[in-house]
């Protein structure tokens, strides 16, 4: 999501309100939000000396690994798919 | 990444230390840190006015957006395999 794209959704996560600006709908924005709302919450009760930025960070971190992980288990289907379509 | 998993990794985001634990190796939490990092750059680069905690949580926004793009894909393709193999 980037200052080039057409939609703007003002979400609030952890508290506090960010304007968000994607190509993606304020529906799919705000659902995004939520998401990170509530792994920061998640976390946070994990780590409660935790300041909001390292906790910030650390949701990226999860995030992140999330995406890699999945990226994983995707490049392996496309692979599957491949063979099954030779 | 959680508290109860094994491997710990001390690593660098944005200037800041951080230690974080998981299953990963810590090759692979150092890899994924460093994507954190590069992403935080980036996104920080476009709004130079944000501050730290800010731009981790606008980091975050942006990484569970792609995970969710991906997760959305990653099905799709789940659909196509189930109908190969039909």
């Amino acid at each position: 999501m980037s200052e080039e794209q057409k939609n703007r959704a003002t979400v609030e996560i952890y508290g506090q309100q960010y304007k968000v600006v994607g190509a993606e709908s304020a529906a799919h924005i705000r659902f995004v939000a939520s998401m990170v709302d509530e792994k920061m919450r998640e976390i946070g009760s994990m780590n409660p000396v935790l300041d909001t930025s390292k906790l910030a960070v650390l949701t990226a971190v999860n995030a992140v690994n999330d995406y890699i992980k999945l990226k994983e288990q995707y490049e392996k289907l496309e692979i599957e798919i491949k063979k099954l379509k030779d």
